[in-house]
């Protein structure tokens, strides 16, 4: 299997790193080639602009996703996100491990997503969910964050921890076509001991080992829609 | 009243920058006293990094939320970070312009939330939701995206829209202590007509001119919750 790592931590010695690097070598260990982009080290760009195109199709008028379209198929598009994307199409596993800033992605992390998933390979006109261009293809999503599990859930004061995450999980990973797994959470990791944080590696390793086979998560699927994606019956 | 308008388009032809421009003209007009910050013009560094810390409270450990706090009360936080935040606690209410890009902000506007969203000063503690560092202050949302409204809602393929933005209208500007009103869209932008889009910029006319008073979307009260933040009762 090909996993392809994108991480997304300002501090290089924090505890998401450690989970980082453990997936890395776990995966290693395992026999599966590992790629990683360590967004913070590359010094990645996050910011989607005219400036991603060395041809443009319409130099007078940016609709972003056309040029990346266009990008694509003339091969002048950016070459930082070139590489990226290439990593993305190689990869069977995205995993993707980043700190929760504002119950979501780290700016950079969300600007590797607004310029990789690139309109036309990822995704495209009726191409999306269970039919979006990375099919067969599987996320696992690890996170820390400060919160602690009793803040999250249907009743709980933040509601569950998958709806504050919908647009990452179901309106981004699974609109591609990815197969995303239950994420594996870090909890409260700022305030808690270093046994605290050992415990959650060992948690976080047992996961590594079984998250491939774990049940993915359930949405409304396309088929259930109709051409027009108005509710089928 | 103080109105800051935030924005992020890369495209200063666009109608999306054409809302946030009549937004603008519109508050002005009505005497109101305007800011504006178009993230793509100002070139807005959306990264949060070590780089955001003049002086360090733990040069060898990066925990971003305590530097903040830190770089506030010594006044060593970056200077475009210390601008965004005093046009912010100057403000009475903050305009939010942006196309839809992944169900969510574009990174850039991302990284303007990760930065200047001060811990300390717009949250900390038990401080948040209607008890947040902004708390008095209200937050207007106005969005172009691709997809039609019938894409949208309990039983249609991409759920509740506002579940979608939850990240954005509840886990960030609520958070902070914002009334979040039910934002404006302006839907199937890039595919429709001159004449469509005429109308919708009518739409949002008449919506800049009653969204203050409409009824504020509405969150779990912290009051519902004991000092643990379990439910109450």
């Amino acid at each position: 299997m090909n996993v392809f790592i994108v991480a997304a931590h300002p501090e290089p010695k924090s505890f998401n790193v450690a989970m980082r690097d453990q997936a890395a070598d776990f995966f290693r260990a395992a026999g599966h080639e590992v790629a990683v982009s360590d967004l913070y080290a590359m010094n990645f760009n996050p910011v989607a602009s005219a400036a991603d195109f060395g041809e443009r199709r319409d130099p007078d008028y940016l609709v972003y996703a056309l040029e990346q379209r266009h990008g694509v198929e003339t091969g002048t598009i950016a070459p930082d996100i070139a590489r990226e994307l290439e990593k993305l199409l190689w990869c069977d596993v995205l995993f993707l491990n980043f700190p929760v800033f504002w119950f979501s992605t780290p700016a950079i992390l969300k600007g590797w997503i607004d310029r990789v998933l690139v309109s036309g390979r990822t995704y495209g006109g009726m191409r999306f969910y269970e039919n979006g261009g990375l099919a067969g293809k599987q996320a696992l999503v690890s996170i820390s964050l400060g919160g602690r599990p009793h803040m999250f859930g249907e009743k709980a004061i933040h509601g569950r921890l998958d709806d504050m995450l919908r647009h990452l999980l179901r309106g981004t990973l699974h609109y591609v076509g990815f197969e995303v797994m239950p994420p594996f959470v870090a909890w409260h990791v700022p305030y808690i001991s270093d046994e605290e944080r050992g415990a959650i590696l060992r948690d976080h390793r047992d996961w590594l080992a079984r998250a491939h086979s774990l049940e993915p998560l359930r949405f409304p699927r396309m088929d259930e829609f109709d051409e027009r994606l108005y509710p089928k019956g």
